[in-house]
Order: structure tokens, then C-alpha cells, then sequence
């Protein structure tokens, strides 16, 4: 009898390697897009203020950030022609009382979203005039429920860090946020009320937080992200920016491509004559999510005591295994690994900046069991989070533990020692790209004396957006 | 202004690897077990053929198994006394008129599969004597559903590939397939009627098909696989191997944890008066899944000819990127890369058999961009077998490209040239493992001259087990 034997590994990795895989692949996940269920139904929540003149609000916005929007470094390309062509479109419709759910929103979205005929750089010298032959879904989804799209804005290359080009409207000196700092600069100086960001440790949510913007990751899985280069395939997604927590929620809808025919107010349902958040348990994040300045925990206690005047119950609530499974450090392995993948042409790097180019060096370098055991990692450090809303409906921090910082800053004072900046930006907001689970920034308040802002980060169960933007529209209401 | 930078990743990988994963993780998908959708709910189909006298039944089954199933090499251990508890319990159930779908049927599970309290070895040297404090899912659904556990059943170490200890039922000097060779041995020879096996590339349906008996590859997340420790978690089923589709068609519903209140006649829909498939599309695939041994290929013809004399329509299909991406490549990639995951006890090899030892050297040989690009290539595969099914409702091959060979061969001819068995084997099955569809072996006669059995495969789409065990019920219903 013979052993059973295995053929040699690295002849069948030497044969698929054969095989050339293109750039950006769409689908972009891996198997899951094949066999995957459909994502539970979402509950519609919010509404978009609808402007009856669509052609004045688009030739307003277009004005706006030709000029401040360009001194803010915000923007990559005017979409002006097609913008105003289609603003016509929504005054015609809404003459004739055929409105779609954003009829005449107009919207940005950051540069690593393809749409056809535009230029879109993905924020890299290396596509430099490259126009894609494709629009992304969610785009798609946007226009279709009546958005208006009028500017590709800036980012970083490939979405992997911040860019120093785009300033915070609140502090030119101050940095604005990566990835989606385009998006986040315009949105929070109110050029423009809506864009499209994408957020793999917190690139939609720490732009938000620091220029004043409402942002929201939803569930992963819940917007399309066909026609999105990926970053990292395994923790990207896909969301808005927007001025109110409101439209952010309508837009989540249409971007999902879910119907809002059914639109609710926007609230956790509570009985007639209750406060709008009686009966939620809203769980206040301790430990290490504390390890934040005191202005940032000062407005964010604030907020939380807001939430509990409407009602909400607050729960203190911890994470220990965080201390153990830094989510920064998943997402720094899955990051390297599946760019590495993405961009896996031997040893050329031309025309790739500096930092991307380290980046993929450093995904070259990775074993398979260094990059499985850091996935693995993710399902524990996942599990935990979703452990905790067996006690309680929403989950509360800050978005970023610092406000913006200074430009040329690269370590801050925290928890009574110097860190790296890299290490501090997303302390927050990595843990649920990890995670996958929905979580929204809403501004509530500015530092005293800086003036700068600060974002309370709401977080919900899977696929219950509704629950922080419900949350988050009842702030609002009376926080302004 | 400071570049932007990215801390170094080996560094992360350091500080994420200091903590210690469990040996047997639970859930075991990274990430898709806590986010991931529910599946889309299954149609109950086919029905077990209860024993009036369940007692009776299971000391057949006891015996029959104690005497040729030993001699046969497919006996782990035998559970006696709780298998004529529990068919005691069965038999107060008919007796009163409360029988659960699988009261009273004796089953047996491939010995990866963990028991509470009773020997499980996982065919592991490492693991003598190791007794789990846990049950598997689809064992406590199955015993939920009535079914009796009466046996441990031999398999190669963690599933990794065919034992030579089991012989084949029909010629002891062949091959009885792997991985699940105890359970294909015993319910081919009929000692059994049902038996839990689990699939990465083939390893329930090549043994049944070699054996002479049925089994069910379910879509991939269909049935729990909670308390069955890995091979490669993104890519490992637990399925049925029986007597009968209609008993595998039972067996699924239970596993599943799905309800068979309102259990279907095990056909497609068709109009009253129509033949059994009238309506159906059947896909005959050609090209790669016809290289096989003429007598294999003689018996699939008359199968599918018996298919089309029960009403189904046969389209010639193709799917050519298999020429270019080989299921089974992808399949030893991501198994070694997985596997060497699960089992990083760094360079401690000591207990683990010699051929399970090379692949955990080649898994740690891997680097994180080889892992990927194979996963990749498994999108691209998966996806194109998915298209498939725009065409079709179900597709047709052979389950293995030959019959049973005998022990000690290790190439054989095929397609005009020597091939090495190992990449013979599950020639046309990993591809649906990498895809994820639904796949069914059912046996559709004998070679000519040694007799031994054939299996023809059937494929249907994502989450549609009901079409393929239709199919094959209506198929056995006329060959018998």
C-alpha cells in the first residue's frame, strides 16, 4: 500500500500564479459575493430637504467648491456640464410632482469611485488621466434615486492614508483626515451635503469627526462596492457623508438600493407620548476606548447625557479583549496582504508614491499563516463586540480619542505617554471595520478654544442601521 | 508636512501573534459566522423509511458493523449502549404515535466529527484517547430529528486524505476513497443506512461514488459545522452519505436544523400529468469533465438518457476557464495555508502522521500573496460556474473520473497520457467546492467486468439542494 501524498504546494502556487488576475476585480470579495445570502432587509431611516430649485442648488455648490472647495484642496475634478444637464432633469420632475427620494441632492464622491468617462485617479500618479470605463453601483444607486453628482474629491492613493493636501475647513494648519478628506472637507465646511466615502479603519468616520460631517460606515456587506477598487477587500466599505444625520440615513438607502417607500421617521419605535429614546439601552464604551483627551471626553459625556435626557438608558460597557487584539494591527495586516495581492506585479513600483510603495513591500512580506492568523484574530475580537449587544441596543464613544491635529505632528500625548499618530487616529473606529457592524459619527460640539470639532460615534447591531441613525436623527433634533 | 506612515507591519504581525488561538476555533469561518446573513431557507426533501422496530434495527446495525465493518477497516468505535438507549426511546415514540422525521434510524459519523464524551481521534495519532466535552451541531440536530448515533467511523488524519485501512466493500484490494472512507465503506455495504460526513475537494462524494452509495455535498454554509474542527474553513462541508437521495434528501433537512413539517414529494414542480423532470435543464458538462475512463463515461451517458427519458431536457455545456484555474491547485493551497494556521505550534511536528506533517511544511512555506491569489482564483471560478446556472437548472458529470483503483497505484492513464492519481481523484468535484454549489452522487450502475460501482454527479444552484435530490430521487425511482 502506498501513503497517500500530496502533490507539491509551491508547483500548484507556481501553476495558478499562471493565471493573471485583473486590477480591480469586480466582484471584489472573494467567494462571498458568489454564494452569499442577501443582506436582511434595511429599515428605511430619514429623509433628504429636497431644495426646489435643483439647478440653483447645483450652479451654488459648483460655485462653491470651485472656489473655496479648491483653496480647501478638497477637490479633484468638476462634473459641471453633466451636473447641471442632470439638475434640469430633477426641476422637470418635480414640476411634474414625480419626485425621486433625493430629487436634486447634489454629491461628491471621493476619487476611488469609478465613474464612467470621468477621471478618476484613485488618488495615484500612476492613473493620471485614467477614465474608467465603469460606474460604481452605488453611484448608480444614487443617481437613480434622484441625486445629483457634481465632483470627484480628493484623497489619498488608493484610499491607504490621509493626504496633507486637503486642509480642515475649521484650521487650515490642521489636518483634515484620510482617507476620504475630500469628502469630509467639503461636506464639513457646507459646500455640499452629500458625498460618497469608503472607510477601511475609520476613513469615512475620522475625516467626519475632525471637519464637523456627519459619516456613517454601514453593516459590511450592506452597500454594493462593485466598481470600487478595493484597499482590503475584507474590512472595505462603502458610505456617506452628509450634512444631517437625515439625509445620511436617505442615503444610505438609495446607496444600498433599498426602496424608501416605506421611510420611517427615523426613530427606535417607542409608544405615543414616551421620550423619542425611551427603552433604549445605549452601552458607554470604558476602558480602552477612554484613552482619549479630555476636551473629546468632556463633549462626548456631554452627548451621552443627551441621549439620556430623550430617554436612553446608559449602560457602562467594556471591551477587555481589545487590549489583547489591537484591530489597528488586523487592519494593518489585512491592508498589506490584499494590496499586495491587488497590485501584485513583481517588482515594479514605478509610479506608485513612497508610502503605498512601503506598503505593498511590507504585504510582500507576509506569510499565509501571519495573514490567516491576524483574520483569525478578527473573528474573536468580533465576536466580543457583537457579545455586547445581547446587554444593550447601541454602543457609544468618541470617533477619534483627538481633534484634529496639527499638520507635521507625528506623535500626541494620550493616556499619560507620547503615542504615534498612526496608532491614535483610528483607535476607535477600526474596531468596527473588524467587527463589520454599523457605526455612525455625528458632530457634537467643538473644543474650547481651538474651535475644532468633535464627533460621538454610535454604533448598532449588524444590518440595524436604523437603530443609530434613528439614535443620531433624535440628537439632532435637539442638539442642533 | 509629513508624509503619512504606515507603522511597520511585521511588527503588528509580532504583537498580534502573542495571542494564542484555539486549536479547534469555534465558529470556525473568520468573520462570516458573525456578520454573515442567515441562508436562505431550504426546501425540505425526500423522507426516511422508518424500522417499525427501531431496537432491532440498531443491534442489526451493531452487529453487521462489529463483524464486516471491521473486517472492512471502517470502524473507529462502536457506541452500543447509548445507541440501543436511544433506540429504546424510539421505539416509546412510534409506539406512541409521536415519531420525530429519522425516528429509530441508525446513523454513524466520520471520526472528525466531535461526540460528547466519546472517543474522538479526528485520525490523528495525536489525538489517542482525546474525548471532546462538546457535540457537533449536525449531530445534535440529526439525534433532535430522531436519528441514533451508533458509531465512530474511520477517516484520514484531519480529513487530509484517503486512508488505506478502509477497504472497498466491493473489492477489498481497492481503494475505498478519502476522507470519508469509514462512512462510504459501511453504508456502500449496506451495514448502514446514514452517515455525517465532510467534503473539502470531494471526500464525501468520491468514496460514496467509489462504494456504491449516495451522498450530498450541501452549498456551503448550509448545514453547521460548529464542533467539526477544520481542514480549511473556507472550503470544508458537512454533509450525508446513504442508502438512498431520498434518505440523504431527509437527512439534509435535519442537519440543517431546517423544519420537514411541510416535506415535499422530492420532485421538481411539474404539471400533473407531465413527466417526473418535465421542464427541467439539464447542463451535461463536456471538455475538462470528460476526461475519464470510458467505462465511467458509458454508465453517465445511460444516466443521463434515463434523465432525459423522465422528462429533463439535455444541453451540452462547457466551462472553460477550468483549463486555466485547477480546483484542485486552488484546493491544496488554501488546505496547506489553513491548515498550517490551525495547527501553528510552531516547529512542534511530533504525533502528526508523515503526510500530514508535509503539508503543514508546505502551508508554512506560503507567503500571504500566494494565499490570496489562489483565493481569487477561486471568485473567478466560482463565478463562472455560477453563470452556468443562467442556462440551466441542473448540471451532470461523473462523480470521480474513474472507478475505485487499486491500493499501491499511483498514476493512471487518462485522456491519453499517465496521470498521478492524486490529481485524478476529485478531478470533478473540488470544483464545487470552490464554488460552493450543491452536489449529489448517486450511484448509476457498474463497470462491466469488476463490478464495481459508478456515480453519476448532479450540481444545482446555490441554496437548491431540493433540485439536485429531486432529480435524483425521480432517478433512483426508475433505476432502482
Amino acid at each position: 500500500m502506498s501513503a497517500p501524498s500530496h502533490p507539491d504546494v509551491r508547483s500548484d502556487v507556481a501553476a495558478l500564479r499562471r493565471y493573471r488576475l485583473p486590477l480591480f476585480p469586480d466582484p471584489v470579495v472573494p467567494f462571498g459575493d458568489v454564494v452569499g445570502a442577501a443582506p436582511p432587509p434595511l429599515v428605511p431611516t430619514g429623509a433628504a430637504a429636497v431644495d426646489p430649485d435643483p439647478v440653483g442648488a447645483v450652479q451654488r455648490v459648483l460655485g462653491d467648491l470651485d472656489g473655496r472647495g479648491r483653496e480647501l484642496g478638497a477637490v479633484e475634478v468638476l462634473l459641471a456640464d453633466e451636473a447641471l444637464a442632470a439638475a434640469e432633469e430633477s426641476a422637470r420632475r418635480l414640476a411634474a410632482g414625480a419626485a425621486r427620494p433625493l430629487e436634486g441632492v447634489p454629491f461628491g464622491v471621493k476619487d476611488v469611485v469609478q465613474v464612467e468617462g470621468s477621471p478618476t485617479t484613485f488618488g495615484s500618479r500612476r492613473y493620471a488621466g485614467f477614465r474608467p470605463a465603469t460606474t460604481a453601483q452605488a453611484v448608480r444607486n444614487l443617481r437613480a434615486a434622484g441625486a445629483v453628482l457634481v465632483a470627484k474629491l480628493a484623497t489619498y492613493e488608493f484610499a491607504s492614508g490621509p493626504n496633507s493636501r486637503t486642509r480642515n475647513p475649521w484650521d487650515p494648519g490642521r489636518r483634515s483626515g484620510g482617507s476620504s478628506s475630500g469628502p469630509a472637507a467639503a461636506v464639513g465646511a457646507g459646500l455640499l451635503p452629500l458625498a460618497v466615502g469608503t472607510d477601511t479603519g475609520g476613513s469615512i468616520r475620522v475625516p467626519a469627526a475632525w471637519c464637523g460631517a456627519v459619516g456613517l460606515k454601514p453593516t459590511l456587506g450592506r452597500v454594493p462596492r462593485a466598481g470600487i477598487p478595493p484597499l482590503t477587500w475584507t474590512m472595505d466599505h462603502t458610505g456617506p457623508l452628509a450634512s444631517s444625520v437625515a439625509l445620511a440615513g436617505a442615503a444610505l438607502t438609495a446607496m444600498a438600493g433599498a426602496s424608501a417607500t416605506t421611510a420611517m421617521a427615523g426613530r427606535p419605535a417607542s409608544a405615543a407620548g414616551d421620550a423619542p429614546l425611551a427603552g433604549l439601552r445605549v452601552g458607554v464604551l470604558g476602558g480602552w476606548f477612554r484613552v482619549a483627551s479630555d476636551e473629546v471626553l468632556a463633549l462626548v459625556d456631554a452627548a451621552a447625557k443627551v441621549l439620556a435626557g430623550l430617554g436612553a438608558t446608559l449602560v457602562p460597557v467594556d471591551l477587555p479583549v481589545i487590549e489583547e487584539i489591537d484591530p489597528d494591527a488586523i487592519k494593518r495586516i489585512l491592508v498589506a496582504a490584499e494590496t499586495a495581492s491587488l497590485h501584485d506585479a513583481g517588482d515594479d513600483l514605478d509610479g506608485y508614491g513612497a508610502v503605498f510603495a512601503q506598503l505593498l513591500t511590507g504585504g510582500r512580506s507576509l506569510s499565509a499563516v501571519d495573514y490567516l492568523h491576524a483574520l483569525r484574530c478578527r473573528t474573536v475580537l468580533a465576536g466580543a463586540v457583537d457579545a455586547l449587544f445581547a446587554d444593550v441596543d447601541l454602543l457609544a464613544c468618541a470617533t477619534s480619542a483627538i481633534v484634529a491635529p496639527p499638520e507635521g505632528v507625528d506623535a500626541v500625548p494620550l493616556g499619560g505617554r507620547d503615542r504615534v499618530l498612526a496608532t491614535v487616529v483610528a483607535r476607535n473606529t477600526s474596531v468596527f471595520n473588524v467587527s463589520g457592524h454599523p457605526a455612525l459619527t455625528v458632530p457634537c460640539g467643538r473644543a474650547p478654544g481651538t474651535g475644532l470639532p468633535v464627533g460621538l460615534q454610535l454604533v448598532a447591531p449588524c444590518w440595524r442601521e436604523d437603530v443609530c441613525l434613528g439614535a443620531g436623527i433624535a440628537y439632532q433634533e435637539v442638539a442642533g
